[in-house]
């Protein structure tokens, strides 16, 4: 059994690969070709905490994944990051454990951040420059840097958080890598941006439909568990197209989970990341049109980029 | 992250004290004392292999388990052996990793021998000598192992199996521990039986409901997934009581399974081992019934049996 330490484990991401790969894993997912179980889920509602368990197998792969990964959005206050977790790869020919990936939730992280920078790119109008970022966690920062790294260094990024030195702390970090300030009126900065990303744990809407001008494109990731909601249901509602990472587990508990609950028949409407990826006429088909990318998280993901780790491992050691 | 080898954690697993720790898991889960999430399951069906995922936290606990337990029986005839496994434990106050503990499926094994020896205990007539373990694989082995560690050495086993080389490996193994020899005839060995403890991997009935004498006692451990099944529908019917280690779990893909699916209201005549661990009247109530005890295997005894290692292994540690 290989065991990789997070440090090892950065050494070994390769992000242009990876973005290719997280967009094959998309196309296979929508093209049933990944066997996904239903994701497992544990709460510890006294810290308002909870873990994730995604696993699943790309058919005809030679290993499948289970990876663990918790949020505990408390740590914030103490000596701890807020999320943790591991990779376990598995041998899907003989059962064995081939590896386990200590990335202490490292490459969930960077899995989700090219997931909404994917999303982002294929649904958003070409023109886009304002990059609005609701959130100022750990996640909040891979957005920005895979935004940057899957669209290029033109983007001009807004953040905005409860706290303001929270906001404060990014524009501080990322100001390296991007143009970036902080923003204190939610609504005047939705109402000016092309793109919003929104990364938190809220559990009501902090963005409200009346104030998202046509033309917009929303990456909405922080709608992760029953529970969380971060846009208006009538925003969902307004918008002219909308794509799901994995539509069952959207309407399961991601952000168009509400619209979905109220009329069953609206499901029809929602398309696959992975179909608009094989097919852009899926997506936005005009510069007036509002989009929205629902981003859970899926497995799949979580299998290319433990694979596309360990092949770089192996070829390394190949080499030495 | 501490990480044990199967040899480290062999060294640590104290089997009197774990008996203790798995029947107070078993109280603990009927008295919903445990968080124990459905079992996550993925099949790979052209090896008839599967993994199951079972996690849960114990309400208080520092700790909590997600266990990750591979079945490939294929691999009997490789040099693999036929599951394998790791117990993660991360930490219920911070959801950092606490340990892998990569036991390759041990923990699992260990743990599953105990559970249906502390069942037998309960059930089995206070004389029951003949003890027809029905299987040859490796948790059979472990079957024998706990039932001569939780009842003592006077009981007097006998194996049967498909294969009668196999059955004769067992016997082979086993015979430094305990009276054992191989039968052929099922339906006579089923007869003579006190006790009988099913271990396969079978989806239609080995053992029928004509077989089986008044006062028998059944331990039924293979069904761990939908579709297997060791027992005839009928027997269970006939059962005088019936006891399962979840109930929900053995509604959905126990031995039991089918007795429900035909009439749901029977869930209500099953009771679970931690409830008749508190009040024996709740199980065997005369020496002419018939008792069933359906074993699926459950987070609980996973978490306890991790909680043990981890806890041997710092005792050990601050001894040095």
């Amino acid at each position: 059994m290989i065991v990789l330490t997070r440090e090892q484990i950065e050494q070994l991401i390769d992000i242009p690969k990876s973005v290719l790969e997280i967009e094959e894993a998309y196309r296979a997912t929508s093209a049933g070709r990944v066997n996904l179980p239903p994701v497992g889920h544990i709460t510890f509602p006294e810290l308002e905490a909870d873990c994730h368990i995604k696993y699943g197998h790309a058919l005809g792969s030679p290993i499948f994944v289970i990876k663990i990964a918790t949020g505990f959005p408390k740590n914030v206050d103490t000596e701890y990051p807020t999320g943790s977790g591991v990779n376990v790869v598995m041998s899907a020919q003989t059962g064995q454990v081939e590896a386990v990936l200590y990335d202490e939730g490292m490459l969930t992280d960077v899995r989700t951040g090219l997931g909404g920078a994917i999303a982002t790119r294929l649904l958003a109008r070409r023109d886009s420059k304002r990059v609005l970022i609701i959130g100022t966690g750990r996640q909040a920062r891979y957005q920005i840097e895979s935004h940057v790294a899957v669209m290029g260094p033109n983007l001009q990024f807004q953040v905005w958080g409860r706290l303001s030195e929270r906001a404060d702390s990014v524009v501080n970090e990322m100001s390296k890598i991007c143009s970036i300030e902080r923003v204190d009126d939610l609504e005047s900065s939705v109402r000016d941006a092309d793109i919003i990303v929104t990364i938190t744990g809220s559990t009501i809407p902090l963005v409200l439909s009346d104030w998202v001008k046509p033309g917009t494109h929303i990456t909405a990731v922080g709608a992760d568990a029953p529970g969380k909601q971060e846009l208006e249901v009538a925003l969902v509602e307004k918008a002219d197209v909308l794509v799901a990472d994995h539509i069952e587990q959207c309407v399961d508990h991601g952000e168009i989970s509400r619209f979905v609950q109220t009329d069953d028949t609206r499901k029809s409407t929602i398309v696959e990341l992975g179909q608009v990826l094989n097919n852009a006429k899926l997506g936005r088909r005009n510069d007036s049109q509002i989009t929205i990318a629902d981003q859970t998280g899926i497995a799949a993901c979580d299998i290319a980029i433990s694979q596309s780790v360990l092949n770089s491992w192996t070829k390394n050691l190949n080499k030495t």
